[in-house]
């Protein structure tokens, strides 16, 4: 085996700010941002999102994939990428924050009315809004890994009650767990406002239907079912989320992710008076704070020490 | 002295839901809603909430007034009300929360740009902005009482900096406090987001000026100053804080209180696109969790305990 050390970076972090990380990781590894030959032997390590398929294939020393980012479905789903190389998800503590704020924001405009506010405000109304406290409203989390848990964990200290939905049972004190198919429907069924954080599987491809959104808790005036989904796209069939806003199954939605990315401009959700849009801009990874953990973990797998963090392909996530 | 159990409770909460309130004192005491001579001596306590002047003069055995809200200003500027009837303030945790609600949710709309990306919503733009992270961003709190520390530690598990400032210093661990005049402006110099929960007195009457305003801190285009104020309208002078969100002083407010409420239709705050508005809502009280607190309140007096949360009507608060 050659030294590792010695080895290229591979850099392809499509959609992001390719430069900056380009510089970061230059401070200890030589970069480069193609590789050079159909079999590029001084490739050592591949720093990734959304690569292009082929990109990985055929490089005999390559050692460990480092996909960025909390979803990894652009590593599962491409089956160019040889199936014994370790893949390392990098998730920085910032990643983490910013979708907590990110779900935070979220409920509580759902929960405080913003869009109601934002309307009277338009009209010049000076009228206070019966409001529901926190402890009588349920936030479900579907998805209850290290994000699901930190977004939990702050809308616990804002009062709410906290459903947690996984394919595996997780306990986490305070909140109510549920498990698998058999735990779905009572799930939903206990949840005012859905929080999706899954990974985008097999399994969970088109998980958010008609059907799931219709077995949310819908109570008086005041309450309504809300989604908000910052997982991926594909989770969700937007024609059925449509449908369920338009006949009162769901009172709201925001939506940071979308079947077809960027959404189309013909897409209704764009104009939809109660739908909220952003661009896949929950969570952003940032270089500053991955590159430093990559280099780490370069430098550690080169002492002999385990990879952390490594997913596992088969189940998707 | 007679026995104050025997007395009645002068209920005079105007712009609440007055018959939940009857519903609930009701249960342990005679209410009234309404002095039925100039010096009614059956009267005992009252409960009371923006009063008519000279509602509380010349009660001859009122014997403790309960002020229900965070806010004092209506007790403190009746002359009307007898100098030496204590007077109690009377807060639930259920307003705390509501607050604290309130000030997380206007900051994440501010700190993660929800008015950009409502803007691009409407325009159908598919744009990631930039988004600095909150362990960049520095909320300073005016009024560092009870709701500004639970608004601080709010605040500060979502990773922001936090400033506090108060009349005198207040120690928090993870804060930096500034205390009276010689600290208010490195402590504006130091802030971002300002968010206003001082109580109305004297001294802060109007102290939300164009000069104030123009010591926060200002950065790059990430940046700008913005103003939460869920305090009182009178802290503020509202075409000061337009001139400053026209000349760039401020990039954006949200307001819940204003000089007049409710707010003229002529206001120009209605239709701003940098200003939110809401009906003085950040903060409800809520009978259900007010009136049990009051009624402990009033059994533990006349078991001859001492009365908590006074308020100082020479400070103001």
């Amino acid at each position: 085996m050659s030294n590792p050390g010695t080895g290229r970076v591979l850099l392809a972090v499509n959609a992001f700010h390719p430069q900056r990380w380009h510089e970061l990781l230059s401070a200890e590894r030589e970069v480069v941002l193609e590789r050079n030959t159909d079999t590029d032997a001084s490739i050592t390590y591949a720093v990734v999102w959304k690569q292009k398929p082929n990109l990985l294939a055929g490089l005999p020393n390559l050692k460990v994939i480092f996909s960025v980012g909390a979803g990894v479905d652009h590593i599962v789903e491409d089956a160019t990428i040889p199936a014994d190389v370790p893949v390392v998800r990098v998730v920085a503590e910032d990643l983490t924050r910013h979708m907590v704020e990110y779900v935070v924001w979220r409920v509580l405009d759902h929960h405080r009315q913003g869009r109601q506010y934002r309307e009277q405000q338009r009209l010049r109304a000076w009228h206070d809004i019966d409001q529901r406290n926190a402890d009588d409203v349920s936030v479900g989390i579907m998805g209850f890994g290290h994000l699901g848990r930190a977004a939990a964990s702050a809308l616990m200290a804002l009062g709410f009650r906290i459903n947690g939905w996984a394919r595996s049972a997780r306990e986490m004190e305070g909140v109510t767990t549920y498990a698998g198919d058999a735990g779905l429907v009572p799930f939903l069924n206990a949840t005012d406002i859905l929080v999706v954080l899954l990974p985008l599987t097999k399994a969970t491809t088109g998980i958010i239907d008609y059907k799931l959104l219709k077995e949310l808790r819908r109570r008086n005036a005041l309450g309504g079912s809300v989604l908000v989904n910052a997982g991926r796209g594909r989770l969700q069939k937007e024609a059925d989320i449509l449908r369920a806003l338009d006949d009162g199954t769901l009172k709201e939605a925001s939506l940071d992710v979308f079947e077809i990315e960027p959404l189309p401009k013909t897409s209704p959700l764009w104009s939809h008076p109660k739908v909220f849009v952003t661009p896949h801009a929950a969570a952003t990874s940032d270089a500053e704070h991955l590159v430093p953990v990559m280099l780490g973990q370069m430098a550690a797998y080169e002492r002999g020490e385990e990879l952390e963090n490594l997913i596992d392909r088969e189940a998707g996530y």
